[in-house]
């Protein structure tokens, strides 16, 4: 994997301290791979209710998740704490692409990174809708 | 997402049913996105067990996964018993890419599909090492 | 832990099999303690679902974990399937006790019991409200 | 539940805050009852790597459980940051019963409680064995 190039953290604007938990490791004593996708999904989910009002018990609209990516550098383990940084790919009309970045903390280089994108839509019928206009205000300074 | 090809049954060569469980659904109410990836992880492991011989507490070589990618079709909740279906996208010298595909019960048409790569790496070394002789002859079978 | 009662499989009345998925086995190779809750919750959820009618998205009466208790008796593995064996303690006005069996294929010797209690509240209030029904005479005969 | 005690911070002697997770949130939008445990063991692993020398990969003697208790006071939800609180409530020979309290930032009172014991035991013939001294030197100033 030596040649793939690897994000690093003055590329994401907005960071969310993780504790891994015992859990995460798997069998061969490293964070299994499906968990780097729960922190993919807290750093954004995190962001929208703190940043962009998301009330994920009432909200009309949600975001659902129609593709998701990760590529794998470097293992962690816990009991490490480790950063998830967030940058916006795209911000369409209803869909966002989110890349995210999980950082070692001490080490500015990816451990690994990733994307998924969000298709908003209205809770009850799962038809397409536009991105809530207090959700488009607070991703908007975060496309890069 | 309508013009996205979808991934059918004919099209996989090996399979695990698997019981979703209460906690795979999430505040939306359906799977959320991170546990499609422990299904894939459970049908790839469960069959390097069963047809590869792998001890998983033991074998010196392992395989450690670089990549992993999912498109979502059709959401899915519990409590559903959903069928993992498994075929061999290319078989390296030292790597693997798995693809998978997530069906209802009932339904021809993939809930979801994707891939992940496994590389084969010394447990001690975590450097790549050929894929074992029982592992790629169960792996054979499975490559289109 | 010897001298520890064990129950047995023909003390309880409905049972769900469920596949064991790798991320289930945590670093030391067997199934974390946490995960046993998880097969709890997938046995009585289900059955709530499945006998009682209950609609967890809209039910406006649902079932909220006060108390959970599991003995360990047996270490589980993935790939193994479990079932989960399910009877009813104690049933109240608002609560239910759900007394749990994780037993390995071909084994009548749990691998673990357990017990959780649910009290039935309002969804919107929180507050304590009588067993819808539907669920109380789909419980009644799991009672011993 | 009005009439149960409720335990206090000032009753436990290590914390770890713990950064809740999107998919910790069950279909009810609370963190679900199973998910406390993984707080419970990540806050004792945590701690036997930190202060007792823990080597979750190669240590010859570890610990398994035995025995899980917890009891819900609160519910807690993502995005809050948690703080799991321990201390010893019996120190064995080769067992030790820890006591873990989780408090939400803020609060002195628990929003849940409870308690499992370690057997430690050999890894390899997984019979009980003392525990590591290292370990009982760690453990001994949290007991009350």
């Amino acid at each position: 994997m030596s040649e793939r190039t690897v994000e690093t953290r003055d590329r994401y604007f907005h960071f969310l301290p993780i504790q891994t938990r015992w859990n995460d490791n798997d069998a061969y004593g490293h964070v299994n791979n499906m968990v780097f996708y729960g922190y993919f999904d807290s750093v954004v989910s995190g962001f929208l209710v703190s940043h962009g009002g998301l009330d994920t018990a009432k909200a009309p609209v949600i975001g659902v998740v129609v593709e998701s990516m990760c590529r794998y550098h470097h293992p962690i383990s816990f009991p490490e704490v480790i950063d998830a940084g967030l940058r916006v790919g795209r911000l369409g009309r209803s869909s966002v692409r989110y890349e995210i970045g999980i950082f070692r903390q001490g080490s500015d280089k990816a451990a690994a990174d990733g994307h998924f994108v969000h298709v908003f839509v209205d809770r009850e019928t799962m038809r397409p809708a536009g991105i809530p206009e207090t959700i488009r205000a607070a991703l908007a300074p975060l496309a890069y």
